[in-house]
């Protein structure tokens, strides 16, 4: 009988450690290794006491480490019977390339589980008070990433224009580019437009406006934050939610108001 | 100075505790009020040891309480300064209109926050081994409700048939009308679907086939579950993911293999 390790592909959500599920924060307590993408929060990768850590995302646009260099590195822990976590942001099999590990898991025989995360498909705009749908407003969503030119222009062709809610996810840096699209596409330029960046962290930021002024400006932001475009008459939906820090200090308490 | 209570509007995710995220659990422990919807585990509710419990999710098609007798409630017990947790399932601003009991919440002037929580529109296709996204296959999603045929049917009209993902939630009761529905706007017969029932609980299930399957024979499945029908070409991945029997086996140790 061969003892052989195990990987979990674990979903770390948005960013604040509160948002991780308390499976994700098991599998990191029992980690002998994590490979962590960028934009993982150091508390995250604290709850890995025991576990040797390494970074395997990009880094000024490249890859610290190729995708198959990811798989072989999974692959060969795990058959030398270590417990190896997959940390990834948000969810892991939303672009997170999750399917195409967990694919090669399988290939190579080698047992693994995924935990599902907070995506910040969702999360990002509802920390900013952007509910992605909305009785009346929206009724349904769609999600894209915004990282590559000709998969978000292929992706968003089939969408009817001034529709439903858009939430484009690693388009930070393009959030001009994406924007000027979608008007070409037959979006209204007074389409409510929100962007939201480091979503859950205290250092989370939302810029609002219309489709038209993210076409104009782009958004000035930290490059290094992780960011979400949403776009529709949600976007304009200013839900006064408790942030961050508020958050923590009605946690298990009441709240006081003068 | 008045004391004033607080409400959480909180993502109780698929179902398994395990998917609860670390501020749901402190939430949930703090509170002296919980109002849950249907298809709440009772294993989340546990959670809310010190708290009053009340339902107030649909039984038999039914509302139990009704949308502004819910914002009433959670008015009240925050003006008598309680902690009140809204508990719905997934997250809670994914179809359940949490969008709606803020806005109240707000213009009531109560201090509120949001708990973001696993979608099921995610983790349900993920717990059966279908990525929402993947390369090559599906670069966008697109998630809709089918409770109600005349909002689905709103939706789904400004998207192109057979291009990126379709995540139906509340459709299970509907699934042939829904399958239908996307033939006749187009989608090929043959476009595989999946419907995934109590998605992360032991009695969790996945039926596979095609469109035309679905449309012709529906799914026979308890009609309690919560249930999640993904259409496109991801739905014929079949990743062999541990089930959440067997991730409980290895959580925190060696899997054995004979």
């Amino acid at each position: 009988m061969a003892v052989i390790g195990h990987v979990s592909l674990v979903g770390a959500g948005p960013g604040d450690p509160g948002l991780l599920t308390r499976t994700a924060i098991a599998r990191l307590r029992a980690a002998d290794l994590v490979l962590y993408d960028a934009l993982i929060d150091e508390r995250v990768l604290k709850y890995a006491r025991r576990a040797q850590r390494f970074f395997v995302g990009k880094r000024a646009g490249r890859h610290a480490v190729t995708q198959t260099a990811i798989h072989a590195l999974m692959i060969r822990a795990a058959r030398r019977g270590r417990c190896v976590v997959r940390l990834k942001g948000g969810d892991p099999f939303v672009f997170g390339r999750g399917g195409e590990e967990a694919l090669a898991l399988q290939h190579a025989g080698i047992p693994y589980d995924v935990v599902p995360g907070v995506t910040s498909a969702v999360a990002a705009p509802e920390l900013a008070g952007i509910p992605v749908t909305h009785r009346g407003v929206a009724s349904a969503f769609f999600v894209v990433s915004g990282h590559d030119d000709a998969a978000f222009a292929s992706a968003i062709a089939g969408l009817e224009p001034n529709g439903v809610t858009v939430v484009v996810l690693m388009g930070l840096g393009r959030s001009a580019a994406i924007a000027s699209h979608l008007i070409d596409r037959g979006w209204s330029r007074g389409t409510p437009a929100a962007v939201v960046v480091d979503a859950s962290r205290s250092r989370q930021q939302a810029w609002r406006g219309t489709l038209n002024q993210l076409a104009s400006d782009g958004v000035e932001v930290d490059a290094r934050g992780a960011g979400t475009i949403v776009v529709g008459q949600v976007a304009a939906m200013g839900l006064s939610t408790a942030s961050a820090r508020e958050v923590r200090r009605v946690a298990g308490g009441q709240y006081v108001r003068g």
